[in-house]
């Protein structure tokens, strides 16, 4: 659990969360253990994403997978921890927020985990590997459920447990939702236009695995162009509130837009 | 998800949850959710625990496997989203309750699957496979975390969701503790004693695994004894509630020692 919660990610999930705390209030006890355990969940699903049975992947952020030093066994079940992990964390260690937000954040969180979530694009993804017909509807339909909601959760939650009215959550998620196609468009596009070497894990896999991708679909040029039209939008849910508390979720969309690994 | 959730199990842990429930107070509404989490967490550890990578088990209640049926990816993932949903299930569906204990309940919940619940009982039992020095206290400890551990989820849960007094639910704990070992030492002593078609799954795995089990460091005698001295302390934590209302908690106990599959 520890070896690949610290392996070094970029921490975009919590950044959000976090972020989406203050542009709301309070103050950093009240969301940090959520902002904790959406990363977690977000270790988890790449450590079930690389086993042999799912995509088979040796390399993640530039070391071997937690399966590769662990072996599956141990892999598969230290998933099953961060998971069950990130709710004690939510529930046990929240700080200054009412029960019942703590009892709605729960909620959202493991929606965004489940067969509405996130394990609901892996396996469209799965049923969809190889064949030719997949188009734009079903390919945003893996991106919001794979990656999206859980960005999606990560704000939300930030909003809930900071004291945010329902109008706010609801202009966050919407914010959220942007951006978490946003970051599945630029990943499409790095896979086709970076090293492994720059990613910090195996580049080109979309294309061997034959994958659909926004690049396959639209070309590179009309996926960039796409993921600027998402980086405008999100950025324009934002426009209602004190801007220089919004600063930081409009730097986050502009680094997911614009990063480079 | 609904294959494997429905394929016909016993539902010891719901009747627990719900018998708790019943002894401390309330009404259904308040553990009904709770009671179909828990079940919902234990057939996700069925589902992974049965993957080739893990126990590589095709039967399961008398049926094929979910990874023999849907494959090894989906059921990593059924099990996944079983686990989510069943967080969301409680934080979502769990009426005429407070949220304090609500969040209560999520916690203890998460603790019983983590890193401090059935994932420890399993990654020692992993590590422990072939090794011939493994003492009763290290077989105590596996089977404590990998059963007893979900089987004190429940009884608890249905105790803070049913408004027990702090008192009452530490009583109920010690309860689910003696029951949750009685429920292993029956298990190993069927594994050695029944035939695969009379327990709707894989018998004699223990022997063909050299898995160490009660009826290998005791003899099946002793390992009886125990199991009976195990029902007498568990029931003996009931001694101070209601009889009428101690009767369902009561008879589980002595359904669970005296089952035959």
């Amino acid at each position: 659990m520890r070896y690949s919660l610290l392996v070094g990610s970029k921490r975009v999930r919590p950044a959000l969360c976090l972020a989406a705390r203050e542009l709301v209030g309070g103050n950093d006890s009240m969301a940090m253990p959520a902002a904790c355990a959406v990363e977690k969940i977000h270790t988890m699903s790449l450590i079930h994403d690389d086993l042999p049975c799912m995509d088979n992947d040796n390399l993640r952020r530039g070391k071997p997978t937690n399966h590769i030093v662990f072996g599956e066994d141990v892999a598969v079940l230290a998933g099953d921890a961060l998971l069950a992990f990130a709710f004690e964390h939510i529930a046990v260690s929240t700080l200054n927020v009412s029960p019942a937000r703590i009892v709605q954040a729960v909620g959202e969180l493991a929606r965004a985990i489940g067969a509405e979530g996130l394990v609901a694009g892996k396996v469209v993804d799965i049923r969809s590997e190889g064949l030719s017909e997949v188009g734009l509807e079903k390919l945003e339909f893996i991106h919001v459920h794979k990656t999206a909601k859980l960005l999606e959760g990560a704000v939300v939650l930030g909003a809930i447990l900071g004291g945010g009215t329902d109008k706010e959550v609801e202009k966050l998620r919407k914010y959220a939702r942007d951006i978490g196609l946003l970051f599945q468009v630029v990943d499409d596009i790095l896979d086709v236009t970076k090293s492994s070497q720059e990613l910090g894990k195996t580049a080109g896999k979309d294309l061997v695995a034959d994958n659909v991708t926004y690049p396959k679909l639209l070309g590179i040029k009309k996926s960039r162009e796409f993921a600027e039209k998402l980086n405008k939008e999100a950025q324009g849910q934002l426009a209602g509130f004190d801007p220089e508390k919004a600063a930081p979720l409009i730097a986050l969309a502009n680094y997911i837009a614009y990063r480079q690994n």
